[in-house]
C-alpha cells in the first residue's frame, strides 16, 4: 500500500500513461507530424493536457492514396484533473450507486468532488484500421474542507473501459482485441469481462439505427468498495479495496496499447479503394450521431457552462460523411454489410 | 373561403411547393442529375414524398473545382402527410400553447392528430453560396373519431420558418433574405418580421459554442386564433382565422424561391481556394452540431419509434469536419472572422 493519496496516485499514472500511449504513436510513424501538447487551466479549477494529432486540411481528399500520408487522419489523448463543487442535484443522482454519500433533499449544500482522468480516441486514416476508443477515470467526493486541511472522502470510485470500431470487419481483429482486455480482467477477477463486455455493447448503441457505435470491448462506471449492480456475483472475487481497484484500472490502461496497436500495424498500409473511404466516412457519421446525441460524457460536457469545448469534441472524427438511403451496407454478402450485421448482432469474440 | 378541410387544402399546396421548389433548383442546373423522388408510406399512418439531390462520392474531393461540378452538393424537399394518435403526456405538453385541448391528467386517452408539412435544406457546393432551411407545417388535433365519419377538430396551428447558414458573409445577401420574408409578413401583419426574426434568433442557437448556427430569417410555431405569446401586441392585425393563416404560410412558402435562388446564382460559380473549402466544412460541423444536440424536430424524431431516420437527417450536410482549436475564425479581420462576429451577436438586416 502506498502512502500516497489516491488522487495523487491517479493523476501520476495518468499523466505517465498518457506519454506512453502519445509515443508509441509517434514510433509507429516517426515521418508524421509530432502530437502537438497543450497544457490548460480550468478557471474553475484544476488542469489538464491535450495531445492532438492533425493534418493540414489538403492531405485530406477522400480517396487520396499517396505514400507520404500518415497513419493517423486525427486523434486526441487527453488528462484532465479538475476539482469543484456538486451541487444537491447532482449528489441526489449519484446517491443511487454510492449510498455513503450524505443526501439531505431538504438541505442546499454541494460537496468538494475531485475528478481525473485520461481519454482517447485514435482514428486512422486507412479505412481497414479501425477507431479506438478508451477512458479511465477517478472520482471523490469529500465533505467540505475545515480550514487548512482537506475534507474527509465520502465516496469514491473509478470507471473507464475501452472500445473498437472498424469500418471493416477483421474477425482476428476483435479477437485479439477482447481478448487482451479479457486476459488482463480475468487476472482481477472472472466477473469483470463478462460484466463489462456487456456493459459495454449496450451503451455504445445507437437506438436510431438499431446498432452498435462498434464492436465493443468493456465499459464500466462506479466501481468501488460498494456491492455493484453490474456485476451478477457479489461474493466473488472482484477488486474491492482502493488499492484492489486502483491495481485493475493500471492493467486495463497499460493494456491499451498492446490491445490496439498491433491491429493498427497491420491494417495502416493496406491499399483502400474510394468506396472503401466512402464507407469508413458514413462510418464516421455514425460516430458522430452517437456522441453528440447519446454520450453520456458529451451530453453532460456540453451542457456545462465554462466546460472546455475543445476537448469534449475531439472526439468527433476529422470528417464525416452522411448520405440518403445510402447503398452502401445493404447487401449482408459485401463486407459492408457484414460489418453492419455484427453490429445489429454484438458476438462474443472470445 | 373554400369548402376543402384545411387538411386537404394544406396537402395539396405543399405537394405544389415541392414541385416548384425542386424543378426550380434542376432549371438553374440543368446538366447536374435530377433530384431522387422517393415516395415512401409509414406503416403508422401516412405518406411522404423525398427529393433529393446527392452526387456521386468522387466528385466530392474538397478544394476540386473543375467544371463539370454541379452547384448543389447536397439537398432534400421533403413532404409529410401523417396522422395517429398523440398519448395523453403529448397532450399534456402542448396544452400550454393550445387552451382549447381538453387535457385530463387523469385520465390516458390518446387523441387523433393530423400533420402535414414541408422541410427542406440545401446545401450548395461552392463556400461562397449559403446552405438554407425551410419548413412549414399544419397540426390538428381532433376528438376520438366516430364510426364513419370524423372527429370534431379541438386544436389546430401552423408553423415554420426560413433561415440562412453562409460559410462567408455577403451584406447584400443577407439583406435579401431578410428584406423579402419581411415584406410578405408586412403584407400580413406589422410584428410577424420583429417577433418571427427574433424567435429565430433564439432558437437557432448553440450554447456551447456561443453562436448561431447562421444569420438567421424567420420561425414560428403554434400559430392559431388563440393569443399568441411570442406576438407582443395581440390586439394589431395579424392572420387569426385558418384561412387567414393559411394565406400567410402559403405567402412566406412562395418566397422561398426568390428570397434564396438570386443568391445562389451569383456565389455558386466563385472561384474558390482550399482553406475557404475548409472552413465551409467546419460550418457544416457546426450545422450538425446544432441539428442533432438541439434540434427540436430532429431529437423528436430520433426518439420516435418507427420514425423514418432517412427522412429526418436529411438535413444533414454530405460532409462535414471538426478540427481541434482551428486557427480559422480566430482572427477578427479575416472573412472567416467576420462571419463568427456576426453569428455572435445577431444583426438586423432590414
Amino acid at each position: 500500500m502506498s502512502s500516497k493519496p489516491m488522487r495523487q496516485r491517479v493523476e501520476e499514472y495518468i499523466l505517465e500513461l498518457q506519454d506512453n500511449i502519445v509515443s508509441s504513436f509517434e514510433k509507429l510513424d516517426p515521418n508524421a507530424p509530432a502530437f502537438k501538447r497543450d497544457s490548460w487551466v480550468r478557471a474553475q479549477g484544476g488542469t489538464g493536457k491535450s495531445c492532438v494529432f492533425a493534418v493540414p486540411f489538403s492531405n485530406d481528399a477522400p480517396g487520396a492514396t499517396t505514400a507520404q500520408e500518415t497513419i493517423l487522419e486525427k486523434a486526441g489523448v487527453n488528462i484532465s484533473v479538475v476539482h469543484g463543487n456538486l451541487p444537491n442535484a447532482a449528489i441526489k443522482q449519484m446517491k443511487a450507486d454510492h449510498s455513503s454519500l450524505p443526501y439531505d433533499p431538504e438541505s442546499n449544500i454541494s460537496l468538494p468532488f475531485f475528478a481525473a482522468g485520461i481519454s482517447l480516441v485514435i482514428h486512422p486514416r486507412n479505412p481497414h484500421a479501425p477507431t479506438v476508443h478508451a477512458n479511465y477515470r477517478y472520482f471523490e467526493v469529500s465533505k467540505p474542507a475545515e480550514e487548512g486541511k482537506a475534507g474527509e472522502v465520502v465516496a469514491w470510485w473509478f470507471g473507464g473501459g475501452c472500445d473498437l470500431t472498424p469500418s471493416y470487419l477483421y474477425e482476428e481483429d476483435g479477437t485479439h482485441f477482447h481478448k487482451t482486455l479479457k486476459d488482463v480482467c480475468d487476472l482481477h477477477g472472472p466477473s469483470l469481462y463478462p460484466g463489462f463486455k456487456k456493459w459495454c455493447d449496450e451503451y455504445f448503441f445507437i437506438p436510431h439505427r438499431g446498432e452498435s457505435r462498434g464492436i465493443g470491448g468493456i465499459f464500466f462506471d462506479d466501481l468501488t468498495n460498494e456491492p455493484h449492480k453490474r456485476i451478477p456475483n457479489n461474493d466473488e472475487p472482484r477488486p474491492r479495496t482502493p488499492d484492489e481497484i486502483f491495481a485493475f484500472i493500471k492493467a486495463a490502461g497499460n493494456a491499451f496499447v498492446p490491445s490496439y496497436l498491433p491491429i493498427l500495424e497491420r491494417r495502416a498500409h493496406i491499399p483502400f479503394t474510394e468506396q472503401e473511404r466512402r464507407w469508413q466516412l458514413l462510418r464516421r457519421g455514425r460516430y458522430v450521431e452517437f456522441n453528440l446525441v447519446y454520450d453520456r460524457g458529451t451530453k453532460f460536457g456540453l451542457q456545462t457552462p465554462g466546460a472546455r469545448i475543445e476537448s469534449i469534441l475531439m472526439s468527433l472524427p476529422e470528417t464525416a460523411r452522411w448520405e440518403y438511403m445510402s447503398d452502401l451496407g445493404s447487401d449482408e454478402n459485401t463486407e459492408e454489410g457484414k460489418l453492419l450485421k455484427v453490429l445489429r448482432t454484438p458476438k462474443e469474440w472470445v
